[in-house]
């Protein structure tokens, strides 16, 4: 394998002749050896980058600030790019300084030295074409890598989103089916009025509605670019009908609409609109998380627990302890949320540790973030398809219990008055008798009167006879 | 002092004769001896608590479950608490359990005994106007606990968003007066190209305006209520019209338009909302110290330091050193900051806490958002009225660091080329001389294209010669 | 009420003759209008303010700084501070800039009034007391500020300790007293092989004496302080005997044995023991929370949960489900704890933001680690007196449970093999049948094994028949 | 290529010949498609599985509970893991739910294919030696893996001190190579009295010193295993010597002392004391975060910051500012740093929400909490190696600017009063003379004594004369 020389203001470098990446690249590589998790594992970023790039290319090819078949050849190789071909050429970590430089300059490279190749030259010809002067013309890492950021995130809670609406259907068809049967609910964990299995399922699918309106709208924030803002938003070296063309490129490239934030300089300095949707994805989880825990208190058992619904067996729960299974999913999914919240703390510190105008620390923001989107969508869909689809009832069981609950004395209330229904859930907890057995042996209402109280209708729902 | 006995199922107590609460209380003062914060530190959360209650007084009178006359003593015990009276009498630890039982029973007996003194009866005597039956009818403590704080929060939203307009003006203004006064932009610490101190302050202003923007939208989310729900949203022992009328009224006695939500069983389990709302806070927070810590930065010497602002002097810095002062208002208004970011966490963990049909953890939400709420405005009224309105700058000193910078060769980019551009600001660094010098020096441009390129028009905005 | 006029090097302020505090006092209440709560509400720390003004005072006697009769008179106003007198007079609010300058001077201002009117001088006449001259004299904010919050805290520590023990010893006598009682153990809460209430109680005070150990651990770190070091650790204008004399009388007054640290330079500016002493609070936070939740879920029903124990009844549960009791306690610690969890999160980014020879933000952690000591010992305190020890179990109820159970069919792998378990355990769960029934009809193993084996000693200890 | 068919009680499965690991991997690998980031990415934890396992082998060896041949087969494919061979095939995600089941099926399923191959037979033909009865007999998930986790912490806490080392003496280099540089010691960014570049940095390895200690005690708790405890720390169907002699064949093995936990009940459960570990490692982050901030201070520049010290030039930092160049190590130091603390809080999380005999989220609390440790040794290491060691000082420019402060007049407090000092600096402040130029004008010390009490020994050490 013969190798090339190449080189920046730092000095020079022999760079393998296999790899597409250049000097800079090289450097960073030996620079960030610290979270192990690469560029590449994140082919979303590595596909918005090069989105970006290629909307640079076609725009400076219009301004006539790039020769036009260079610019054709940045596109063509953007293109193989965005289509997945070289991701494994992404090597930086994620972690890294410079404020996102090594990104944009491991882009630069591949994208150059792929185009070289397409134009029959070598790689590291950059007379020909060149990663600075042609491909990140009109650019600074400082509008490159943000915008980028900001577009793959954009991408990823399309996704999300989709995997939401996929846990909120399946919660509704169990909402649906389940709409009848009877179970008690449960306040602070003790008995309290009866409920629907249905209502439970219902309420969860209310969680995800709430949540994909956040999400939502959160992602518009998303849309707001800083392209053309160059080193700190004053746009030097930029041609000032830039900012404007490479949005509406971009736009055209991802489907998606993209525009110019208002204030430049802000939107350069500025990533609390990262915090901000960290805080609608930590919601999301915060409820994803509540299901899932729900969905285990209710199905735990077999035996000595609350026995309300059934998990789908998905492995064996134990090598010592015979038929055990246990709650995988709802486990991992509550594992994911907790990393959510915590990468939400993460975001927060690295956005308020930004300094004048611009914030070094927007690396560890992209790592914490993506992992937060990747790990939040999965658990959606885990969730959805590995455990509601697959849930049963035991609608027996449910009835039961709420039949035995002395807290369906609080139907009565309006009839035989609260002293009386306290006087009577006392003797119920004392004696281990039914509600309804002590209300009839104290006559306080006939047994049509107490069946007509009891039935779903009068519990299930508003209603007071003077 | 004489005392009175109040009962509950618990058993009997001697109640001191000049207390408005009663037993309920009482009990709540024994067991939650916990943040020694209680609820008259929070007016604006009594205050939402006897708006809640009046209206349901109102409501109940209108549909007949409790008579007009005890009815409008309710109504007028609440107004005169409304107005600010009996603060002192909501004594329970903000810190609670049983899931702010304890704060809706503080109101409720309140409420009623400075009912019975105006009907003329004496406090503890419930045979004229009970706590329960009368003046929490048709309510839970599960409906009108979580529907009183989302008043207190939409209120107190209002207040920090006026808050915040103060701080955007007052940046606008600085923005405005500074809009000439060139300074050096800095990247990740380091000298980077031209900005003028009015862009640093417009694009504080524009932090704000987005801050504003995701506040007002998060603040919608407190509309929605589950006044009418009861024990767990199936309205159980509600009288079906209630829900629809009570919102009405409370529209009418707040001013602001609240609702239904539309699913009273999530409604009344789920919290996420005040998550979400945390999470608005943390990102203005996240901001708000961002803007203050770049003030320190730039307030920061007098000799030794930046000194491109100053700060007005609020209070001695030393009693050591003579002379000495210190930038008390961003750092007390960053302490405030972090404040809000740890709530945030706070209130995450008490919302996904959340079992079935309740939440048992809300009072810990509402301790800490309250608290976040009411430091961060406090935080932006100081910031605004301590520091910003009192701001002066050093011009002088802000334009000559600039022009000693080697940054302005970037400037200079595209008329002699990166190369060149580079050459010089090595030898500038080397020999301490100005790019102005080293340029002129070698001819590679002309005294007046060179004054030309360096004016602002040049530096500040996008532009590019062919 | 008259007024005094006092100065400082702003200017000059109308003070009301009946405050203790002066000039510098007020400027600081009219700056810092943040979090509302004030110095007086942590008495704890006003006492260990004294107790360090009292200690530099003796010292600079003995040093002859300061004329031996001023000295004994700032001595004699410390003590009748320690003893809790003029507790009202320290009323800036905790969360303020200026590192602590205006708790320091605070303080200085109220000992020096308090002095000067038992030397029979008016306030503010300076002249025979100064604030600074004398009172402060050989300190600097930057040493007396962080050196009374480590005596603080580390008193507080104390009491936190005792209320550990406190709550150990409870848990203690809870598992002696139900070491025999069988009850089924739950792993990812499903059903899994039978342990006793005693072990789980024994476990809870397990997870207090592992916390003890670390805590009194990390209250050492609470010991090194740096008085002596004046504004950034050299010791500039401080007797050189000052540091070890202050230290000895401070140990002295405390009963407590403080030391200097042994980087001054360090000492200063480092915050981050407060950090590793907040982690040792969160830690136990965590295991108290899985305590308090396990309590609730052991508690749950009366009817339709798991009824293994029962927290005596506080308070009326619901205002409209009749006879419901809450978990109240169990809820207040969780709450407590979650305050804990966040508190943490604002001291780490106070601690991170310091800067060069001080950290700015130190009055932000003290108001945070302040909040969480008191937190966490009233948690402590409040579940041991009341919930366990009222505490009572349901041993019929777990017996049966447990006897329920198909993970009993565990305890005989060892005897009819993992393959006859399994299918014991698929077919128990099938028919509803015990375990013991279907070894029977199965004649897997005669009676009496089958006795000896589900015997507890069997069940409850590591034991294998080869 | 070939398959051969597995089974568990739920089912039957294909699985690849050329695989190592079975059946329940690969439903852990359909079950858990979450962060993507696998076991094999962990090799210092995978390497600890081996160690267990080969330990329990040993043990079962011994007390006769694994025939000596099998015993033998498995101690040798734990040998060859051990040293490296089978990474790849530890493919379950490291966030899973079931409490870590999957991880120890993966390593029991490994293990046993591997040692089946070494006996002459083929991957699966579990009669000659069984992934449960065998290779994980006398063992639980619920102690091997937690224990597992224990033994990596351990392992890789060891790697963390050695980097801090490394930093300490880094550190310590630069702070004895430049103890007589004077420069401007800065409180709240403001300057104030001089210091050291010596100091300064001697603080750093102080920080360094107090986080080694601690860390180091931190490590001690993860000694303390529960292996031998089987299910639920009963120790059912486990021998009662095994968990004595397992813990000395593993300290035989790692080199380390490992022992059991005191209580097995709870040492099953409990996780905090990875919440303790965390919260060592979070203080060593906020340390060492803030080492990096203040040089990223010193840094600041070149022409337009502080100038203080110069980072060498790691790569260029900036595609479109000629000869920019920024402080990337530092930057990714604090990144690393911000992850950490964020891990905090979902460790947190994870731990607090262990529900009775078992922690369902120890995988999370793994996850995350192995990634701290990974990004703190990379921080300390990149931060020793890449920035203090090339570290360069500019001491003409410390002293320049040090003499020019004002604040020098402290030093000369003792001698002319503070009232003199405070009306030095104000002229000074005003006039922008030099301090020492005014004292000399207004004839308030001699040049010899004014010399004198300038020099730095005066001014850097406790010194009063009378």
């Amino acid at each position: 394998m013969g190798t090339r020389r190449e080189h920046d203001f730092i000095g020079e470098l022999e760079i393998p002749d296999d790899v597409y990446y250049g000097v800079q690249t090289f450097r960073a590589l030996e620079n960030f050896k610290m979270s192990g998790r690469t560029l590449k594992e994140y082919p979303f970023f590595v596909k918005a980058f090069a989105q970006v790039k290629k909307a640079a290319a076609l725009t400076n090819k219009d301004l006539g600030m790039v020769p036009a078949d260079r610019a054709d050849y940045i596109v063509k190789a953007c293109d193989r790019i965005i289509n997945g071909e070289f991701l494994d050429q992404f090597v930086v970590d994620m972690v890294q300084g410079g404020a996102g430089t090594s990104t944009n300059m491991n882009a630069n490279e591949v994208i150059t030295n792929v185009a070289l190749e397409m134009m029959g030259h070598k790689k590291g010809e950059y007379q020909y074409l060149h990663p600075n002067d042609n491909t990140n013309f009109g650019q600074s890492t400082n509008d490159a890598y943000p915008s980028s950021i900001k577009v793959a995130v954009h991408a990823k809670m399309g996704d999300l989103l989709k995997a939401m609406e996929i846990l909120k259907n399946e919660l509704e068809i169990k909402a649906r089916e389940w709409k009848d049967i009877l179970k008690i609910g449960r306040t602070e964990l003790e008995d309290a009025v009866p409920t629907t299995l249905g209502n439970t399922f219902n309420a969860f699918a209310s969680y995800l509605k709430s949540d994909i309106e956040k999400i939502t709208k959160a992602r518009e924030s998303m849309t707001y670019l800083n392209l053309g803002a160059t080193a700190i938003g004053t746009g030097i070296c930029c041609h000032p009908d830039y900012k404007d063309l490479v949005e509406k490129y971009l736009s055209d490239i991802t489907g998606s609409t993209f525009r110019p934030a208002e204030d430049f300089i802000a939107a350069t300095q500025d990533t609390a609109d990262f915090v901000h949707v960290s805080g609608a994805l930590k919601t999301a989880a915060v409820r994803l998380s509540k299901i899932a825990n729900d969905i285990r208190l209710m199905n735990s058992g077999p035996r000595c627990g609350l026995g309300e619904v059934n998990l789908p067996q998905m492995q064996p729960g134990s090598s010592i302890m015979p038929g055990k299974v246990n709650p995988v999913i709802p486990e991992v999914v509550g594992e994911a949320c907790y990393e959510v919240i915590g990468n939400d703390v993460t975001i927060a510190l690295c956005s308020e540790r930004g300094e004048f105008e611009l914030n070094a620390f927007e690396p560890g923001i992209a790592y914490a973030l993506f992992n937060s989107l990747v790990l939040l969508e999965n658990a959606m869909l885990t969730l959805a398809n590995k455990a509601i689809k697959h849930l049963t009832a035991n609608p027996e069981n449910c009835k039961k219990t709420m039949l035995n609950s002395v807290c369906l004395v609080t139907a009565l209330n309006p009839y035989i008055g609260y002293e009386n229904s306290a006087s009577v859930a006392k003797e119920a907890l004392q004696t281990g008798k039914s509600v309804a057995d002590i209300v009839l042996e104290r006559g306080l209402l006939t047994k049509e009167k107490l069946d007509e109280y009891l039935t779903p209708e009068n519990m299930l729902n508003p209603r007071i006879e003077k």
